[in-house]
């Protein structure tokens, strides 16, 4: 087949463009990857960034396309639920599903980009170069100008079509917006919080120095603390809080002693288990959370904007790596339907790229949002009474009708056969069901459990067959 | 007072601007406008650019504060209404309120503008100066960089602070975007349609050929053409259209022949009173049709943003030039709580700032959002049935309890004392209510109205109160 000879240049081999790469490897494209930064299997890069994340079943059915999933399972914690911890230092763990079988995974970023580069380059035509930074891409001619971090020198690559996963200040969507050459829709929006990572190094014996199958919270109200296990006994602890709100904040925590008093004033029962809080606090940067989309993220057949650089999404849904890895698994459908089709030229690729940045677009808006959303429910929701009640009657509905409820939180991480936007639409109706039918005495957490599936069915459709009348679907 | 000796540099002499210039003038301040077009009272510039606006409550609000109601009432042509045309030549009115002194006006941009600019220049403290086109602003420094547009020379102006009032482009958001010293929220979002101005010329004798006193729509669908009135008999026409989707577009309207054809099988009536369609159709440009949002507005005290330089919002509200206005009002209602305090320096000014950008923001993301919604029902609700029964409902319950009911869009255009995002929220609520109750049949338009009054209040506020519980407000 002639377009197996087309050229594909991928800008950014961080855990998008890999995985990409090894895909379009996979299926005989020639692939050529440039990377930034140095090759992370032989240096340290990590500093600062963050390195576990969640990985979920949108994230694993990438895994099981490119035929990697029991490589990429030994690199999972298993993650049952969220143990919330309140300022006395109580705990309680809030299960993720009801259903046994469904949780999420701590693992780590370096290893799991590592592993995906390793597998990529098994491909002969499959070349990854790192230290190259992509400046800008000609769009219009399918070019990019790169430059060696080493030597500093400049140079121009050509490919048949250029994919970028460069990550949220992707060259090339900045090439889309500077230039002004076609209408582009784009959005960048900050959260007025920022944060920064911690650690809870392991014992001596390298054990886990709390326990290690739950993403922890420490949630109050206008800011929070999270962890999530290392398999080497640490945990990565994140710190998220206002930039210049509050009684603490980015700006005025500016000495040991008074990082130390907040943290033994919110979190002492964190601060016992991090002695080298302060370290930590001083050396490690403080970064802005932002949510960027974009529309349309092609030009013609030429270039195409995939990962992070088409929607770079705030974390607190879990779902930014899982987001990126879906993509990958929607682009290997649109190519599955309309490859055969490819000519040899641009009208082919035109053609894949409208159709996957179409099919694909609503459901990474839908993600961007219910990020947004949880990152309200982690910090608050997850301490307020009516929330609790809630989460109680979803865990015993998922427990007894597996096959007939899940939860929004299950619909977005445990449905990877539906998209985003489905889940988010569903997600939040039932919660509004819920949560009106708890606060108005409707149903009660001591209820018939068949009476309350069949109450929060019939509303959840109500309350969607309303929007829909009124058009706000 | 010392702060009257403030030096206020303002960018852009257009609506907001002049209005701007006048109302500080009024209040004392040492103000200077930089307006990068030549004198509009002077020089012809309309070409191509949107000669007539909606003008409405909220807009004459401003009027009354600066005490120019009477004479701008003199450029205004009533529009009592939607007249509403179908493809056979068919018409109907329908009336903007059910309250017979609710409608809104067609004023000319250009006129109002003169206007405005003779008025601040009538303050000693006022200067204005044309052809000096602002290329961009140290907002750390409080200095603009301008242009001459005779000489080309370049000068830096110095001032204790500045507002940027230059419009959808404007210079002082592209130096807050582009240099990257502080997290700067923003989004462009553009339509799928762009839009082009046509005329319908006056008779010979200066009559219009059309009824004067209305709004007028030819609804299709997918697009759609409107009509507002002149002083001199003619009505300015646009046509908003798809750049690429649908049968017809501005893509492949390339030919008298094919222009004309559309117009033949779409607008026929429209047609016969535009016999100069072909060479309005090629001689004005395409223009797109975009929504700007950001924040902060302002930098410090240095400098702010306001009208369409902080939200440029479509024009299917008929809101863009009024909530510009009305940014006027809500900033001489924040000076008039800070003022007395303010010191000669910055820290006085980044108050006022930045308690006029908490209050502001939210209403002019509402009419953003809501000038997006009118774009659907203009070119495709107002001729779907069950939106004409919710009209025809409306209507009866403004007319038969003026005090106790406004529509969505009464609440919006008629209700200057209550902000956009709560019009917005409250109106929303009805439009569910009366949407959903009409196609469930808990309410037809043969029902007595003081039953209907009470249902569509009763389900509106259950409607609020469930969002609320929800969280979703």
């Amino acid at each position: 087949m002639s377009n197996k000879k087309q050229n594909i240049l991928i800008i950014g081999g961080g855990l998008c463009g890999s995985l990409l790469a090894l895909r379009l490897g996979q299926r005989g494209y020639n692939v050529t990857v440039y990377e930034m930064r140095p090759d992370l299997r032989t240096t340290d890069i990590s500093a600062g960034r963050s390195i576990n994340l969640a990985f979920s079943d949108r994230g694993n059915k990438a895994m099981k396309l490119v035929g990697i999933e029991d490589k990429v399972k030994k690199l999972c914690i298993p993650m049952n639920g969220r143990m919330l911890h309140d300022k006395e230092g109580n705990t309680f763990l809030s299960n993720y599903s009801g259903r046994d079988y469904e949780y999420i995974n701590s693992i780590s970023r370096g290893e799991l980009n590592g592993l995906l580069l390793t597998e990529a380059e098994k491909h002969k035509n499959v070349s990854i170069h790192f230290n190259k930074k992509c400046l800008s891409v000609d769009f219009e001619k399918t070019t990019a100008l790169f430059q060696d971090y080493h030597t500093k020198d400049e140079f121009i690559e050509d490919a048949d079509c250029i994919i970028a996963t460069d990550g949220a200040g992707s060259a090339l969507r900045q090439s889309y917006f500077l230039e002004k050459k076609f209408l582009f829709s784009f959005s960048q929006q900050w959260l007025t919080h920022g944060y920064k990572e911690l650690s809870i190094l392991p014992n001596e014996d390298g054990s886990y120095k709390t326990y290690k199958n739950a993403l922890h919270i420490w949630p109050r109200g206008d800011f929070m603390v999270i962890a999530l296990p290392n398999l080497d006994g640490s945990f990565t602890v994140t710190l998220f809080l206002s930039f210049d709100e509050g009684e603490y904040n980015f700006n005025n925590l500016t000495t040991p002693e008074i990082v130390t008093e907040f943290f033994e004033k919110e979190f002492p029962d964190a601060l016992k288990l991090m002695p080298n809080l302060v370290e930590d606090f001083f050396e490690n940067p403080t970064a802005p959370l932002g949510t960027v989309k974009c529309s349309p993220w092609h030009y013609k057949g030429n270039t195409l904007l995939m990962g992070d650089s088409a929607h770079a999404i705030v974390p607190f849904y879990g779902q930014g790596m899982n987001a990126s890895f879906e993509d990958v698994v929607v682009f290997d459908e649109v190519l599955d339907q309309h490859e055969g089709n490819l000519p040899d030229g641009e009208a082919g690729w035109e053609k894949v790229f409208s159709e996957y940045d179409k099919i694909r677009k609503k459901d990474t808006d839908a993600i961007a949002d219910l990020a947004i959303d949880n990152f309200h429910e982690m910090k608050d929701h997850v301490a307020n009474p009516i929330f609790q009640e809630k989460r109680k009657i979803e865990m015993a509905l998922e427990k007894e009708f597996p096959e007939d409820y899940s939860s929004k939180y299950s619909l977005v991480t445990f449905n990877e056969d539906i998209g985003y936007r489905e889940a988010m639409i569903r997600g939040r109706a039932q919660d509004k069901a819920i949560l009106n039918m708890l606060s108005d005495g409707v149903i009660s957490t001591e209820d018939d459990i068949n009476d309350i599936l069949d109450k929060v069915k019939t509303e959840t459709e109500a309350i969607l067959e309303d929007d829909k009348i009124a058009g706000l679907q």
